[in-house]
C-alpha cells in the first residue's frame, strides 16, 4: 500500500513513517506542515509533501492523491490551544476526509483518543474540548462511507515499543507506548475485519496481529 | 406550539422569549443557566428551567420534554473562548438535538452563523473556529432526521427590527436586529416550507412573513 501519514511530524507520526518506510509491502508519503521537516525526511530517501492542514480541502486532496490510504495523526493531544483543537483535531481531520473521498482513496485510519465515542467517559475531563473535537471528527468519519478504522489509544508513552497490546471497543484505561500505537496501526492497514470499527488500545499481553485479528 | 428557548438568556433568546410569551398561539419555556435568570423570568409570569449547556443529555431531555419545538440560541459568538466555543456552540448544540430526539420533539429552530454552510467563506475568517462549531453542530442536525431549520443571521443589530428582511440560501453579507432575528424565528415555527432547510438572513425588503413564504 502507499500510505500518506496526515501529522508525520508528531509523535506517534514519526514512528508510524519509519516502520513503513522500512516496510516491504508499503510505501510511505509524509504530509509535514514545514519545509525543514520536509527537507530532513527527504534526505533519509523518505516521500514528504508540504501541506498546511489549515489550508483547503483541495490541497490535502492534490496531496494525498495517489494514495492506496490515508492516516490521520496530527494534531497534539488535550494541551495545544483550544483553537488549534477546533482547527486541527476536528476541521484538518474532516477537511482529510473529504480529501480522501474526493481523490477515491477508501481506506482512512484515524489515530482518536480512549473512549472518544464515549461521551459519558468525558463528562468532567479536564480536556473535555479535546474529546469533543475528536469525537465529531470520529463521528464525520463514521458516516463517511470510507472503509475507516478509527484507534483509540490510552495514555500515551515514549518508551519503546513491548509489541503487546489489548484491543477492544471499550477498555478500563491504561497506557501505552506511541511505538506500539504505530505499529497497531500498520498492522490493521490491511485487516478487513477493522474497516467499520474503532477500538480502543492499551498495553495488553497480545501479539499485535494477533489483537488486530480478534477485532 | 410549547417551544423552549434554549439560551433563553441570550441576546437573541431575550426577543425570543418575550415574543414567544406575547404570542397568542405559543407558549416558551425559557432555559437558563443561572438561578437568578430563571427567577427573574418567573416573576414576570414565563415559565423557566434551570440547565447547564455543559451537563448531561438525560438533564437536557428532562427539561426539553412535552415540547413541541426546540430553538437552539444558546453561545455570545464568536469572541467568546474557544473552550467555550466547542463545549457550548458544537457539544451543547449537538447535546440538544439528541435530547430533542430522546424526547420524541420533531421541530428545531437552530440560530446558526452567516454563511456556517459554505467553507469557502471563512477560510480566513477570524472566527474561523466558531464557524468551524457552528458548521459541525448544523451538519450534526441535518442528519438528525428532525424537522429542522437554520437561521443563518448577518452581523447581529441591537436596533429595533424593521420588520422588513431577506432570507436566501446564499446572500451577500449584511447585517440585521437581533429583533427581526426572533421575529423570523417564530414565523418559521409552524412553517411546514422551512423544514429541512437553512437559510441566511439579514435586513431586506420583504415582511417576514413574505420572506419566509419564499423559503
Amino acid at each position: 500500500m502507499n500510505v500518506v501519514v496526515i501529522g508525520a511530524n508528531g509523535q506517534i507520526g514519526k514512528h508510524l513513517v519509519n516502520q513503513l518506510h522500512a516496510h516491504e509491502q508499503h510505501e510511505v508519503t509524509a504530509m509535514v506542515r514545514k519545509e525543514g521537516q520536509k527537507k530532513e525526511l527527504e534526505d533519509r530517501g523518505i516521500q514528504a509533501v508540504l501541506v498546511d492542514l489549515e489550508g483547503s480541502i483541495s490541497e490535502l486532496e492534490s496531496a494525498v492523491s495517489g494514495a492506496d490510504a490515508v492516516v490521520f495523526t496530527a494534531g497534539s493531544g488535550g494541551h495545544t490551544g483550544p483553537d488549534k483543537t477546533l482547527l486541527i483535531d476536528l476541521d484538518g481531520a474532516v477537511k482529510s476526509i473529504e480529501a480522501a473521498k474526493n481523490a477515491n482513496i477508501n481506506r482512512f485510519v484515524m489515530v482518536s483518543a480512549f473512549q472518544a465515542h464515549n461521551r459519558d467517559s468525558w463528562a468532567d475531563s479536564p480536556i473535555k474540548p479535546y474529546m469533543v473535537a475528536k469525537h465529531f471528527a470520529d463521528e464525520t468519519l463514521m458516516q463517511s462511507g470510507l472503509d475507516y478504522t478509527i484507534v483509540r489509544p490510552g495514555g500515551l508513552q515514549n518508551e519503546p515499543g513491548s509489541g503487546k497490546v489489548l484491543a477492544g471497543e471499550n477498555l478500563e484505561r491504561g497506557s501505552i507506548p506511541r511505538e506500539d500505537v504505530a505499529a497497531t496501526i500498520v498492522e490493521a492497514l490491511e485487516a478487513p475485519n477493522t474497516y467499520q470499527k474503532g477500538f480502543d488500545l492499551i498495553t495488553g499481553v497480545d501479539t499485535i496481529s494477533d489483537a488486530i485479528e480478534k477485532i
